[in-house]
């Protein structure tokens, strides 16, 4: 149950079978920080080449293939005053028609994040909204563990081992389970965001530095297909791919097996999530999308599969 | 602003051209009932085939191609005890490798509505729920009208006109605003659920008839691309079609065009959307697929296009 | 086995349950024009609005839903010297960063058709392809049958009642099986093209009007789930859907079920698409698009279940 | 100029910066052997585990990122006298209503190859299609080079790199020219098929191991989106993506640019495209799907942009 304060030094733009930073055991605390999407730290200097640079990866001792990492957020704050997004929907988001025709000029825009009123208010370019300020609401855009097949995946996108997700849902007090492809799983996070709207439509959202805690929980022998989650209110489960039809295929089916993990017949898991599954999108602006499934833990309870431990 | 009481005596599973059963002016308001998908009456008898019939068409005076009318709720309410719902999640919303292997078999199941506590309690089949009653939340799920270049959309579909969109924000207290393809509009409701899940992916929600009431709006001489809707907290965008990926380019598309209308220029509209965007997911069983695209009312008051009217 | 001259004085812009212009039986041939997508005749008057206008529809006697009827295509031809495309691939069909900053503006082409060279040669505008001519290759673009549920659906997109689906397969020679949905089938024709890329990727092929022939045959109490195809070489099967992946899924069924019900196993059928199954695609412009899948007759005699009559 | 006989002892399952195994020059011609997709080699022996093992990287010196590198299959052929197929078509290429319900059981198929008579004949399981044998067409299903971002990609799917794209025009004879991302290129190939239908739809062609050679050219300082390649009668250009219409958008999008690389300007770039394209389809197994774009060299000679050498 260590506690490791660690301060990266090297940055990873792809999620891969890299070198540890550091070695941590099941139970263990990581205090350390993230640079912005762009390469840039708490002092907004550029310290690495920008495309959502990764701290990390954390080797996990006795972590195997087909085992289950768990990481819990347990804070995530951003660290400077200034922030960055782009300005332009992206234009896989947008009609073809409208793309073609009616697309404004790029650029980017600044955000003044002010930690005691928790909002992020926009202060360049100075147009309409001027006086748009919105709450913080700081999450991890990307992270995840080294996939299958000595692979090492770009982090402008995801697959079964995380990467790019950028799911608004993925803030402090969340607790999300991956599946192990390598040995010490090997964990990396980064581009971290103030506040996003949901799909990451303009391809960024409020990008900056982060202050981040987490805690890992290797979960021996049970296995998984896609990243599960869990938070005070619900249970989610992750689909990563194009289009977001597939993304969806993938979070429903992984979320009926979890529910007949939890001891549900799947008959029964099939009736419970017609009525009451839930959906949110995340990020579809990279080349896999993400849809989230998700399901209330009170409707899991009123059935009698919860407060089961999630895990044995 | 009369109000009209209308029972139906004939019901339409495509929303085209057909005779209307009422001619109404805007600001009227009309008090009927919706058989259930199966064309199940208050009494539980069929009274027309199955296939989500609707009710109307609904002539509105002096409504021409070109403008718009706004449908709001006033009230909708299931009217009877028995709902049904199928039991197995509809194979295209989950991977083609668990579709092959490991489908449970079909079937019906039935749900006691009682509009005392307000919730929807399974009791048939007995299974490891059968202690699951959920809260009710009555929505439409298809609606809409006369579609362009004299078509007749089935109401197993949706498109610009509206149809089969299965969204559980089409409640009591919304208002949605179609534009208008034919003379008199032609407005079709049917398709009540007493509950429902995102997605609608055991092909049903809770399905029942319903009593409703609804009041009519024309807007002269403005024009829009797609379903858009308000209800307290947001406006709303629909988009209809397949891949998910298309319906969520027709949502975003219209929210910019939208906020456009209301005064924004469109470089701003872009920035605001990146970072205060939500989606929402209709439909994901029919032929379209529905995406619904939001803001919220009190984020677009402090950027000063808000309240304004929507519509001069 | 009547051969009927029918000249069409009615178009139709979306194929449903319209007032026939001619009824025909079984074994009747039909002599008619055509007029071309923008409603020009073969003296290029514009006679009826734009929009893929058919001609038809023809109800062939005894033909009732769940039947099906084929459309054999005897004769073919463009009856006048111009023809007419579009100049810009559709946005839908490039990188929607391509879309956002280099489409070129757009406008009109003429061609003019030799049918004597077999020809048709670019003649405005004046560009480096001002020697283009090509070998003609005249094809039906959208034609069909009324579909199901009383729905009547636009001549711009397609689906199991046919529609608009420009495959260069359908050409003279070819032979095309329909479901049909309704009493009377209603066959309508259209939107002739003088030569067509594959994907009608710019929204139009050589737009021009035709001389057209064709055969028509009932074939009772026998139904198939999607159009289906023959010529010399092959047999073909038609999805139309959206995205692309889902008219393949469609077309690929069609095919095993057609080979099923040619006398092969399920397990054999399999075996010998995997091996012997080839694509084409057609229209990727409209909502629907269009994927063929076809095998070689040869393949088919190989493995004797061919030459059997195709229907009992 | 150099004629390097190599024989592999290594294999890859994802490609990505490795170890070279020989390191060649621009102009070099390589005679080497490739493993099945089970990782079985001419005498039918597991040397290998499964997954498309590829033989390779070669390092191509004075290769940059930045540049092009061509790969002309000089020869391919089987060698060994058996072949292997699954024998069930993948649910992902069938209609989910068919996958719930009709799906054959699978198993695998042997095929023996004659090359004498250049055919393949099916020898396992006996049933209704034994007398099938089908005419040799040796192809490469899987080859490409390191790709960008430090990544390493499986061989169970494709992107800019290339990788698993099971297109039956990469055949003897033809020239495929891949971007290069990292010093060296690092060429690879594997997976070859005696023949394939069309898609790969069953997860495999005849799989079998192959005698390959080939001889690569770099072409320095110009730049590809997507791997492009050329036979004796077209250019074609590659998209590795889903849907496949995301394909079809990147490979339409390339063959643009290699029309405006060759001389034309765009608008008659696009003119020429709308009635001369022609698509072909690749894998339709993967995550990503594959579609192929081209146009036949003898219409871009009428134009007057050909035969000059396709790179200067």
């Amino acid at each position: 149950m260590a506690v490791h304060h660690f301060q990266p030094t090297v940055y990873y733009t792809a999620i891969g079978t890299y070198p540890p930073v550091l070695e941590i055991q099941s139970g263990d605390t990581v205090v350390t920080t993230t640079v912005d999407s762009a390469g840039r730290d708490g002092q907004d200097q550029q310290v690495t080449p920008r495309g959502n640079p990764q701290t990390g990866p954390f080797l996990i001792q006795d972590a195997e293939a087909g085992d289950i990492v768990s990481i819990h957020f347990d804070h995530l704050s951003p660290n400077r005053k200034i922030g960055r997004t782009s300005t332009t929907i992206a234009p896989n988001v947008l009609d073809p028609h409208y793309v073609a025709s009616q697309m404004p000029s790029g650029g980017g825009a600044e955000w003044e994040i002010d930690l005691g009123a928790w909002t992020a208010k926009l202060i360049s370019p100075e147009n309409q909204i001027s006086n748009l300020h919105i709450p913080l609401e700081p999450m991890v855009g990307c992270f995840g563990v080294a996939p299958p097949r000595e692979q090492s995946i770009s982090t402008a996108t995801s697959a079964t081992h995380g990467g790019n997700m950028d799911y608004r849902g993925f803030a402090e007090g969340v607790t999300v389970y991956f599946p192990i492809f390598v040995p010490g799983a090997l964990f990396y996070l980064g581009d971290g965001h103030a506040a996003q709207g949901d799909g990451e439509i303009v391809g960024t959202g409020i990008e900056i530095s982060f202050d981040v805690q987490f805690t890992v929980q290797l979960i021996k022998g049970r296995d998984i297909g896609w990243p599960r989650a869990e938070d005070q209110n619900y249970i989610m489960t992750v689909g990563n791919a194009r289009p977001l039809d597939q993304a969806l295929q993938h979070a429903t089916t992984e979320m009926v097996c979890w529910l007949v993990d939890l001891g549900l017949e799947k008959s029964a898991a099939h009736i419970l999530l017609g009525q009451c599954i839930e959906y949110d999108v995340g990020n579809v602006f990279d080349p896999a999308y993400t849809m989230i499934c998700k399901i209330k833990k009170r409707t899991l309870e009123q059935v009698g599969i919860w407060p089961s431990a999630v895990w044995p």
